[in-house]
């Protein structure tokens, strides 16, 4: 039977326990995987934590970066087939039968009345089957959220792609991150801030990757190195760099990719660097408003500020493909699965280069 | 000389007086204009009654909705000779000498260190010269920023569509507004809103001129009639309609363009109507800040909100073409320029349907 390491309260959010738990009835278009890998995200310590309110289910068992060995499939499933290498990532399900699921945008799926989009974990399906996430020994979930991992990826590098890969990767690709774009990073962050919600590690890999000049904007100095080995052709510390903004601003950024989980951030400032009609993307999540939101600081250069939300299927096959090519390596700690209440602890204080991936553990 | 109907003190903002002043020095790509018309925008009032700040000069004429007829063209000037209609907008002046510049932003100039845009009225040039606006006799301005008036368009037509029209014309048209597309305009307003920036009807004239599915969206529905007549296909009084909101998400807005010059507008439901990667652009300016502004409205469809500055000479040609081509009339009211007393305040308490033409009185 699947077993995972669940949180029963919010309160207690360190004390996982290790419970048993069904996955969803198999359908013909079901994928079941036993995972080998799971990464660990902000989010895992939001929900568990209740930063994003109550727990939807009686207990939760996170994780939506999940790297597994295919044990079965349903008679509709193409692409993969038993003993494959594939993951999941942050959803599990769409309605299928909206004009954004018919164009690959399921990751923003309107849903039909019945179905919508599907958190991998603390959600339940339209039946009333429990989500569970890859804390566990397996997963259920549809063809079109399980994707086949190249060879060239191992199991470890691979896992936090499908949440924190995807999220920084799909506003890059939308947004037209390649030759001859300026592209900010923001929040490389450091020791003793907030949690963030993603790491920045990956907007620095992959907007490199794709042939931007990249420039890393972090508060505090710390990651200046960090941030250039990954890719960064700049690094300014707004905190050690007066007029940092009025300096980029001479020669200004098309797309800026935050990662910031603050609603502290300089936003007129952030905004003045950006070229005309160039966008600033949060993918972090502050939990509170912005203070300074007025109109007038998007009208000198006619910018925008939007949202993310992780990516399609499409982009997270593009993005293993481009990750395969390039050889792209995160940066990550690996652990036991059992060590999973140290890994939530730390991401919480942002004590991590850059990420968790925890190694299965269970029987 | 050149005289015009002047505030030397924003506590004293609708009492007029007529000035004797100097046209800036002519250089040879200068053209002067003696001038028949000129509109009242809302931004005449925020100037004027200090809303935006002290006044940058010693009097000023206020006026950036400019007709008249060439008298004077220095020796570099094309495209206009003496004795045509032309018009001048809101903007006389930029550096010519910045990447916006050579790319047909220079609404977006960023400047040299010498020059940058130069607003028609209440500023200065690089040599000291006083820019005063077309409550008056005569202007002189940059033949970049003199424009044409094709024979189809009345004098009093056209004053309006060089503040008020390009304003809303450029986001439409940057933003893909056209056959096919839901765009909404926000701002119909009605008797006893606070100013507005801009009337809302040239948003509902142009983007049915081009061809989009226009959704006239207001608190009141005392506007729906006119709002109908001007081309929107809908008119949504949030006011009247519960849902208003969830409603139109059913159907969702591939752009909106707003004229709202209040931060009370509910930006977490007026984003929820957006289409996947739908724009918000504000092109009236509230003088404070939005009070919830949360990157979680912008993450379920991967919206964007921005805002525009009036538009480029290509593209006021091309509004101009296009007004003259499906015969676009605004709605206006008349007034002797010695009214314009009168005129400000009724802007000032949004009583017009919907824009002042001042007609020349002066000598």
């Amino acid at each position: 039977m699947p077993k995972g390491y669940a949180i029963h309260d919010t309160k207690d959010w360190t004390n996982f326990k290790v419970e048993d738990f069904d996955l969803k009835p198999a359908e013909d278009d079901d994928i079941t995987l036993s995972i080998t890998h799971c990464g660990v995200c902000g989010s895992d310590v939001h929900t568990i934590s209740g930063g994003w309110g109550k727990l939807a289910v009686p207990y939760v068992i996170p994780g939506h970066e999940i790297i597994g060995t295919v044990t079965e499939v349903g008679k509709n499933v193409k692409d993969v087939k038993v003993g494959d290498r594939v993951g999941v990532g942050a959803q599990v399900s769409s309605c299928m039968n909206c004009v954004p699921c018919w164009n690959d945008n399921e990751n923003y799926c309107r849903g039909d009345g019945k179905k919508g989009v599907l958190d991998t974990y603390n959600s339940k399906y339209a039946d009333g089957s429990i989500a569970q996430g890859g804390y566990s020994t397996q997963i259920r979930a549809h063809q079109q959220f399980v994707f086949p991992i190249p060879d060239a990826i191992s199991s470890e590098n691979a896992a936090s792609m499908l949440c924190a890969g995807i999220t920084s990767y799909s506003p890059l690709l939308r947004n037209g991150c390649g030759p001859g774009k300026r592209v900010g990073i923001v929040g490389i962050g450091g020791l003793g801030h907030k949690l963030r919600f993603h790491s920045p590690q990956y907007g620095v890999l992959f907007a490199a990757a794709m042939g931007a000049e990249v420039i890393a904007i972090s508060h505090s100095p710390s990651k200046r190195e960090d941030a250039l080995k990954m890719g960064a052709k700049e690094f300014i510390s707004t905190k050690e760099t007066p007029n940092w903004a009025k300096k980029l601003a001479q020669n200004p950024l098309d797309l800026i990719v935050s990662t910031a989980s603050s609603s502290a951030v300089d936003l007129p400032a952030m905004l003045s660097t950006l070229n005309v009609h160039g966008k600033l993307v949060f993918v972090g999540m502050p939990e509170d408003s912005f203070k300074d939101m007025r109109v007038q600081a998007f009208a000198g250069n006619g910018c925008f500020f939007g949202s993310s939300h992780i990516g399609s299927r499409k982009e997270v096959l593009s993005m293993l493909k481009l990750a395969a090519d390039k050889e792209i390596k995160p940066w990550i700690e690996v652990l036991p699965m059992s060590r999973c209440s140290e890994a939530v602890k730390r991401v919480s204080d942002n004590d991590v280069k850059y990420r968790f991936v925890l190694k299965q553990d269970l029987e």
